[in-house]
């Protein structure tokens, strides 16, 4: 995280970053803003003022002297999960919170906006600089969680509403075609002066054999083909957990597909479609990725094999399960205060997803980029790569 | 059920029931239709599509056959409990619809207005405006629960936002005074000409004691002296499950009593207010009016003995317990179809309260009317009268 | 409970219950002392312990100068429910308690006996005497849960294990005959010199319609012409809450039916047998008792019209669900202190039955007798009455 | 898997474990083999019948074909977790089985155990000899669970009773001491004829910077230290999800200490004892050991400098949590059929431990060995090892 940013490109970033997250929710209604579905999903407003949240707190409030909070409880509403900051409101009570209105939230991004572009004005020092580029990274972070968000709360109204056009995956072209990777000891993580997170590095050598690795993910034919085969009603195929979480939450295909009168859907941001084999396979839980490989007599790769063979495959559309659990690096450690509860304080129980999707920003695919989630989770962008 | 209603009446009466549905959401923002915080809480907005709903399903799909339907997918997104009408969405996920949206909402009321004054206006025979009154009654009742709803949304907001000046009780005046009532065969139960509903025929006699019964409803001075005695501490005044209740909630007060720095406010229609001792105590479980009761020395009426007081006592600002379970009447049947869900299959495990609230809509008190509500249940307007 | 009971006959009243409690353990292994299945049985060690500590702690502790204690932790192991007589452990722990052994708490019973045996020819003064017969009633009382858990472990184990052939219900002979009682004003509840429960007085004034009711109880045959029509699955015949209870728990059948290849068998203490038709269909929750009476276009008696037919009807073999919920009579008070806890505070969500059954001790059967259990409830010994 | 092993040898081997597991048993009352306190707590009478099962069901059954089985039932009620296998009772309704008794068990045991020491003497070939020895470390991996669940029901009871002198840690010596050990390329995991399971292969490379690791236990009194200084209240020590854990289920010591009047107890298999601040700490989650190391400024060690460093640390008396996620070796394959959801299944959300303790059975000690556990769970003998 110790990078070299100027100011002038630093406001530029700031001020597209934050339209950019406006522009996600452009073609929300007042009330798809509000909703909570699940514990796990977040309502878009809660989105829109917890990014904000991020600058006033952390940089406003600590660095701008003549700094006016927008409201005196907003920096209770809107923490997420830092306890460093004090109490907060129960996770899953988001969806409850009528109040503030989403105007009411817009007029806070815009006091926030226009308090930060005249503090960037003022030269904060670099270790400022340095927050402030953590804070844009943070709400691209955010970006793409409302994108699954927003996704998750329209594909489960009972009228299936289309978005837009936008976030829809391509179609996949070609065979699946393996590529060849020599082992040894190599080198993996961030180092240098381009931003990266706490959790991407110390740079480490890792020893690896040779291994395979397809050259493209997994599409909608091939994973239908693995349900056609009774995949879901196979235990062997399956981790001891991967199991008990399919047949307990009864289920038999990727989040999004929906059977009506013997054909397969699929819900898209631009509504229910019928089911498109050529599609990459997404929104499986990594237990559904793990099963599909034993089926596949493959398996799932490393996340340090995923990082050597980067430059030899075409990835960016999906994010993808690696066979690796979240855990810190050889020499990692953990920064003091708030912001060091960013990444360190989840390294356990998660598993690493590389490769970005195609609800990742701009300027935020990055090789050495770990993201992590809980393996029964399915609703991010997410898809399957085999390697053998 | 079996009543006269003039046509001109009804259509007076259906209107300007659709109307003040309307008048009551008023003072809300878009935001404030949407979520549901609690199981028992429906959504302003599905209220409104609902009591519509109602009209659709009974009267206008049922008996004008010019009728063209609103939107294919609202009969199964607006159905609340009525099995015989096919599926429904579960309770629980109503707080999740933002779709569709407030104003398709209104669209539907209107629509549904329209199509009944028409179809009113081709003098519709007895049974089909006992059934319109039916649905008249019904909305009534809801618009009754939309403002426990609204209450409850708004309440439970962070912030404590006004409503308004509406549906906030008077001071009561003067001491805890004692009716005598003489017992002896008497009868209870509704019969006549005018509405009533099923579950509070038919009339029969039974027999009572005599007893005393409080001219006026408990205060919050009153329910505070039991609070500071220690009255949700002593396991001797409750039943047990109440005590499994209040400690398994760690209740220690009304629903909407906030202890801030060591004094105590309410939640009411116009915000949070320092608590009035002269208000009437509300907001409180069966389980809690009983344990007052206990604490007093005294008990709860039964739902005869104040049917039989009504006439002397001063009632209508909150629903009271009885210590009445709800039951069938002797010689009670239930009627065939989806109009006979109405009552009876809720007939166990809920308590009788009798009265009227100032929630409850002109027109819609009855000394015969049977409310009911678990005993655990405190978002209703509700209070306590003692009896000995 | 104001009764006169000489002292000879209380100490050999007392004997005999102490005696038939260890008789009805007999064909236990010591392996069937202690499970506890499901939170609302209690293991048979349990009642042994628990039945013995009322004496010691209500008679001996508090009037017994010269008794000393068995061991000090046992107040706190075997108090059920009485807060007043301090903590107690969980009742669902119970089923993990391994010590005290079966042979501790054999002796546990024998030094109180012993006690209570000189206690008892000490001549106590009447009020002992009266908490004596309570104790006694107390253990009749769980001699009957006794029977109850001891088949649900038995009936519950894979291997089906046999107990004897005690607790086993006689055939019905004949049709259904309906018994026709005039009604008007009677009196209910117990009054007199006998022993009785506070919650069966004061005797008092209620007033009968005319009814017509059934002289037997309904038979598997009966009861199974009720599956086979397809009576679960028609949500009409039952409580709204009915309807969630068979469906969250996926019941279609009687608690101990059992269908395997296409054939009914029914667990008795004898063993897995094949349904017998002739027997009273038994284990069905209240519920279910009330579907199947709207299902055969009746209903279920009341408490009161069960307590004035009762001299011309068969019953013993099985309780019987009334649609009465368990509520105080008129002018009851509730006794002070850990006594008063005995009935009072279950007076809420709770249904009546009436008439005792085959595990009923001897003595304990009373026409004024209100057992109470909630509507889901069906280990107990009960089957269905008709009333119309 | 591939080893060889001498018949005699077998033989014994075999008849050794046998008696082992039943000297295990042997300070237990009947009682005290049947509860199942938590979900994760098998009783005693059901690892007696379940690694008599083994034996069974996959030699037994398999190749023996004048084998009379024991009991038709045994099968389904004692398989654990192999689905191939067929149907089984849930494993959390093992608490309830009275049936079969334990002395049913025990014959179930002698049983077997003629039919297998008959069967040894045929000379069964090597792949039926690998299954026997495999079946062996299966019942020695039992034997420590089985202390696990005893002391967790013993330790559980009210009483707290008497186990016996065995399977008690001894005291710690010396100062906390910081072994360096040099990293580099090194190779870890099972390879050759001795016996070791699928997990522990295949032997592979790994690189390991340069580490310190202590060379023995944290004791009682720098954890009490730890709990003194706050620990469990200060949430920047703990993971988020550990964070929840302590708070949900109000965790603020280890497993079985236990805090009376202001003394701190620590429950041993010789009853509650004050605590000894020398013995090493135990019965700790993976949460609360990652947390101590925290707050000591240091780690815990991975998997891999565990298995380095080993020749040259102390351990053997408590199993060690490492940092290292279940995960599989490079080139790890699963074994077809029931014997592969031995280990496999299982690799996921769970930690590794390595090194034994002093319940694990002599000869069960491996420095390859790969033990695991859900990051919660405490009930085993685990203690704390730190590296940084």
């Amino acid at each position: 995280m110790k990078k070299l940013i100027k100011e002038t490109d630093l406001q530029q970033l700031f001020l597209d970053t934050r339209n950019r997250t406006r522009k996600i929710c452009e073609p929300l209604l007042i009330e798809d803003y509000g909703p909570q579905p699940e514990k796990f999903v977040s309502p878009p407003k809660w989105h829109l003022a917890h990014s904000t949240w991020f600058f006033e707190e952390f940089v406003l409030k600590a660095y701008d002297l003549s700094y006016k909070e927008f409201h005196p409880d907003f920096s209770f509403l809107f923490n997420s999960y830092y306890n460093n900051l004090g109490d907060r409101i129960k996770r899953d009570d988001r969806g409850i919170m009528s109040r503030p209105s989403v105007s009411q939230v817009y007029q806070y991004r815009y006091h926030v906006d226009e308090a930060m572009v005249k503090f960037l004005q003022k030269s904060p020092n670099q270790e400022i600089r340095n927050l402030i580029e953590l804070g844009v990274n943070h709400e691209q972070q955010h970006q793409e969680l409302l994108v699954y968000d927003i996704k998750y709360i329209l594909g489960n109204q009972p009228l299936k509403p289309v978005y837009g056009r936008q976030f829809i995956p391509d179609r996949i072209q070609g065979d699946l075609d393996w590529q060849t990777i020599e082992g040894g000891l190599v080198e993996v993580g961030a180092k240098g002066n381009h931003f990266f997170y706490d959790n991407e590095s110390p740079r480490h050598k890792v020893y690896l054999n040779d291994f395979q690795i397809c050259s493209r993910l997994i599409t909608n034919g091939e994973y239908l083909e693995f349900i056609e085969y009774g995949g879901y009603q196979d235990f062997n195929l399956w981790h001891d957990e991967g199991w008990s979480f399919i047949r307990g939450n009864q289920l038999s295909a990727p989040l999004y597909w929906v059977l009506r009168d013997g054909i397969w859907y699929e819900y898209h941001m631009n509504g229910l479609q019928p089911l498109d084999k050529s599609l990459p396979v997404s929104h499986i839980s990594f237990y559904e990725a793990f099963a599909f490989s034993q089926w596949a007599e493959c398996r799932l790769p490393t996340e340090f094999e995923w990082e050597c063979a980067a430059p030899f495959i075409n990835h960016g559309s999906l994010w993808e399960w690696t066979n690796s659990a979240y855990l810190p690096y050889p020499g990692f450690r953990k920064v003091k205060g708030a912001v060091g509860e960013y990444n360190a304080k989840f390294m356990i129980n998660q598993m690493v997803l590389r490769g970005g999707s195609l609800a990742t920003p701009p300027g935020h695919f990055r090789k050495t980029y770990r993201n992590f989630f809980y393996p029964q989770e399915r609703w991010l962008y997410c898809g399957i790569r085999l390697a053998k």
